[in-house]
């Protein structure tokens, strides 16, 4: 049994942070919220996304796995308006998620969860340093690294006075060096990691400039971004596996 | 003999509208008005426009019949500001349209108006089922349709309490259901026929959310959405043929 | 010695003046201010752009001559707030332009000079005619002549009291007509030349519409587009030799 009501702007904001990964995913819908974890194709990142039943206009659950293409909720979420009011309802026996906006029903048919691509499990890390920062800063220091490279290198500086993010391209460099003063909260330790830019690009889409990001990292590490959509939206966290440097 | 002001925007809705399905057209210029009449390629579907010779700003004419290509107009609309006048005149020996807005002149050359598709004659139908809706709001029935099929059903319930937009998947199916509450006028009847998605789209594009549109309907019934732009712009109605269904 | 602190959008926009025609050039930092003269690859049209030192926030210069990709540069621009503060620094030893927007440091590798295309020398040439129009006006001229052909002529009437911008195209022909109450300025002369929609529309991209655009001109004539950008902004100036005419 699933059946709940949540804005169209919520429901949107969490398929698109998963749908920054994967195309079809699992929805647990439990009795505390509606969660998805996914891994990419390559298995390489990783997605985390919660919606708590609080969050919801209504919801009752008991513990379902549900299989859906999230392409599909994306589109009704785009014909809907952020504040009108999506209401979802498992029909167990016809294998569909009935969806209804408005004047609008969506019979939206389900995925074989057992089709559906395992997530990896992961071990239980703890993080040497940790960074928070804002949506925006993160947005300025990808877009910074893409002009010179398809990867950048995050890392505490030697002196653990500031989160530094690293480009070097053929010709040119490019460094955004966040002070203390920069970031809203910093545990520095010992971190020096290369990641992939069309990974991070992809979850940057999803993260919102006014949110808070913590990032959790460490050398040679599976960077963690973890944030939440700001007006009650979801809580994403995004991992990402680091490329071997040469350093 | 034809001459005539107008708005650029008026001018840039009547050519929009025709444009959805034509690029050259015949327009008639007779003492009450402007008028085009045009057959898509396929003759599936028709379009009929109007301007009062009362919404223009001056007008004169004796019952000439005018080739143009309706891609150049669009252009001239486009350069211009939307409260910018527009000076028609036809230059019968040049065989020109001569084109003043402004400090601009533009000579459009005119197309003999044998060479143009002839739109065929319509029979005299009368619908079993009329209703009026917003421009939005059968914006939002042809998205919806669009996201899982390439045309739509559009039918009177069986209990005539409302108009019903369905589209019909391979996976998955959506309906949008407007009861007479979401109507602006309702005549229920006998109505249920597939129209082609492509057509609808283009039709849809040149429809302000804001207007009224009056849709025509019945049983394997060649459809008519009329609708008339806001503030004094151009009466437009289009006509599309069914699709075979297999119902 | 170089080391300038400048808005960046004052930045962005000497950038994008000389990016209409090239991809890298040269740049001059004298006593007084920055300028770059650069011709296209086919060396039909040419530009130079001036920011007098008095427009940066500081400025200190000996007269280098610096060879840079103006790609990379208007990235970093695309990059900045309008108002953010870019500080800007030669390192000689290293060949590279140092660039600092706030927590970004860029590091862009310079192009040996002599490896730059070189400007042609110009005669000194008296212009015939010389208008002042705004760049809205400028635009519509472009947008009208590219509705019909890939080249305009630009001539003063023989009564000498309007100038017009013209095109001829297979079937259709317009005329922008601007007599002495719709210029800013105008000393009327003997002028009429064809010139190459393609270079005039990357020009004009880079043109405000509310900077005044002097005009020099003549017959056959190698056209000169002055303008400042408002604000402040950097003085840009195009040539653009003309195409043959048959007339």
């Amino acid at each position: 049994m699933f059946e709940a009501t949540i804005r169209a702007d919520r429901l949107a904001d969490a398929v698109d942070a998963a749908g920054a990964l994967v195309d079809e995913c699992r929805l647990r819908v439990a009795d505390d919220g509606l969660s998805i974890r996914a891994a990419d194709p390559a298995v390489v990142a990783m997605v985390e996304v919660a919606i708590d039943a609080d969050d919801f206009e209504s919801y009752a659950a008991d513990g379902e796995v549900i299989g859906v293409d999230l392409t599909r909720l994306a589109d009704l979420a785009a014909v809907s308006d952020g504040d009108d009011l999506v209401r979802l309802r498992l029909d167990a026996e016809r294998r569909v998620l009935a969806v209804e906006v408005g004047t609008l029903s969506y019979s939206l048919a389900l995925i074989d969860p057992e089709t559906v691509r395992k997530e990896p499990d992961l071990p239980e890390l703890s993080p040497p340093a940790e960074a928070t920062l804002s949506g925006a800063q993160l947005d300025r220091g990808i877009a910074a690294a893409d002009m010179v490279a398809d990867h950048l290198r995050l890392r505490v500086a030697e002196e653990r006075d500031s989160l530094r993010i690293e480009a070097e391209g053929d010709t040119d460099d490019v460094t955004v060096e966040l002070g203390a003063e920069d970031l809203i909260d910093f545990s520095p330790g010992e971190a020096d990691s290369l990641y992939s830019l069309d990974y991070l690009k992809e979850m940057n889409r999803a993260i919102p400039g006014d949110a808070s990001v913590t990032v959790e990292m460490g050398t040679e590490f599976l960077v963690r971004l973890a944030f939440e959509v700001p007006d009650a939206g979801p809580k994403v966290s995004y991992r990402l596996a680091p490329r071997i440097t040469n350093a």
